[in-house]
């Protein structure tokens, strides 16, 4: 194919799953595009959300709207097409019956039950190629099924010297308006966010996602609180739909027994720490303002128990994504291996 | 004229004045671009160092090589031509009579003695017009006539919790080596590198500007310490060309009488502080390792003394540049008054 039609399918297919991110689980959000051998896209579809009437894959989605246009068309797929009969038909199946003469998907399934579509295609003429790519929005899902526990990102907001709040504790605000409004944005597409109740006693949090006005998001993901102090009635958090757990180990697990991919970690310090040390933490978010405080409450607070005396103790993660948000920089961050 | 000429002879006159960062001061390192009617550059040039045996200006060395093709053409600079006969005529004369048609300088000349170029250009019948656009190798030239004083840029390098060093001293190496060779390479475009007692008796730094095999780059800046301590003469900084001084602010003010108008405070952490605290800093370079050490030495380390309990004492920067270099992020920001 083209190498500029298939650049052009593939994006659009990683479009179609990212516009959905949030809203699947326990699906993987999945993009999809049909596109024909002048180059037009006949098709995208993504991921419908378990709540969908009929809960259809992208591939479906994207062949509905191809129609006719999908006989001996192209479809590119962010993941490889499922081959079995779960909540719906397999996708390998109905590309097969819609003619489609060739499929791209960026990255294969390691979900066993579900894999072998490509040799299903492959199988019935229709050549299925794995272009491995890294597809940002399935790090998540394909992250959970490595753990058997969600995709945890651990949310920090510091400066220079790595502090979270002056010494009195006042915080308001070390980022600025960008940055925050882009982890409410990042919120909406989580499937659930933990914090902990010292966080909770602390700061009195709504964890809701919501837009630089203040208005709520149209999603919004589950909220947690893990740890073993008290919220008294009066704080948001002790609001009937929020998630409680003793121990953020045991949350993890259940929150992936419920069908939860992708949480988000936003403290406090010391919960991260312990999260890091147990290695519950799979990437970082360090929405960094360059300012220094001089002293004040850590990011990060390992106990003092902790063996942290040496550069050989160091924590190292591995970038990802380096961006500014307005005035401040958000470092996307992968957890290493300790050396 | 033609914009995308005018593009190309900007880009071409900035990059020669970058390629004489650190050898010219105290005169700034300028590049002179000239460009005929069909686009092409008939002459490139950059400020010669004043070592230089004809130390002529970056407008000279352009001239020169344009030789008659200067007649009519286009000259662009990256700084306002001079106009006073300082160690060279000036260049504002020098452009006339080479016949060239047009002027357009980046920014204007802030100092006095040398500033009227374009009024005597536009009096002759040059236009010459002033772009005003930042450049980048003037930055520090600029700054220290501001003050009186050498640009300061403070150097770090730290953890994302702001530690420079482990709880032990180890600190070998919290960055990467892209990290380490690329702030060597920018030490030789320093005129100058200030470290405190403290550091050396410490590290025992050498200070020079090395490549990543060790070998010595064709430029070394002035090495100076600072700070009341005795360095014994086993130490790499105790050798005869060493600048000794009991006081930074001393130490700037002789530096920029002696000539010097870029210098890099590569610390210690308590010496990047007061220096801060008396706002003896301009910018800082943060190179960021993805990493937590959880407790160490600070990259910057604050006196008990100074009054930093509440977010409203916090100091900020401006972004200036967030660049990855290799697995770390240097941050490039400018000190702001602080709030």
């Amino acid at each position: 194919m083209n190498p500029d039609f298939l650049n052009r399918a593939i994006q659009a297919a990683v479009a179609a799953g990212d516009s959905v991110r949030g809203w699947t689980s326990p699906n993987p959000p999945v993009g999809a595009a049909i596109i024909d051998e002048h180059g037009d896209i006949v098709g995208i579809g993504a991921t419908q959300p378990p709540t969908a009437t009929d809960n259809a894959h992208a591939e479906i989605m994207a062949l509905r709207a191809a129609g006719d246009r999908a006989r001996g068309a192209t479809a590119v797929v962010t993941l490889e097409p499922c081959n079995h009969i779960g909540r719906t038909g397999p996708c390998s199946h109905a590309l097969v019956e819609a003619g489609i003469s060739r499929v791209y998907f960026a990255t294969s399934d390691p979900n066993v039950a579900a894999s072998g579509g490509a040799d299903y295609l492959n199988a019935h003429g229709v050549p299925a190629t794995n272009l491995q790519l890294d597809v940002a929005a399935l790090w998540p899902w394909l992250t959970s099924l490595r753990h058997n526990r969600p995709a945890v990102t651990a949310k920090m907001a510091h400066t220079l010297d790595g502090f979270s709040a002056a010494q009195d504790g006042s915080s308001q605000w070390i980022t600025g308006t960008a940055a925050r409004t882009h982890a409410h944005v990042d919120r909406a597409h989580r499937d659930a966010i933990i914090v902990g109740t010292g966080t909770v006693l602390a700061d009195n949090p709504r964890l809701t996602a919501r837009s630089a006005d203040g208005a709520l998001l149209d999603k919004q993901p589950l909220r947690v609180v893990v740890g073993k102090r008290q919220v008294p009635d009066e704080y948001h958090l002790a609001a009937p739909d929020v998630w409680r757990e003793a121990d953020l180990k045991v949350a993890l697990e259940r929150l992936f027994a419920a069908g939860y991919r992708d949480v988000l970690l936003e403290g406090g310090p010391t919960l991260i720490a312990g999260a890091l040390a147990a290695g519950l933490v799979d990437r970082v978010h360090s929405y960094l303002s360059p300012s220094l405080l001089g002293r004040g409450l850590p990011a990060v607070n390992f106990p003092d128990s902790t063996k942290l005396n040496n550069i050989a103790d160091i924590q190292r993660f591995s970038l990802v994504d380096v961006q500014c948000v307005g005035e401040d920089v958000l470092i996307v961050a992968d957890v290493l291996a300790r050396e």
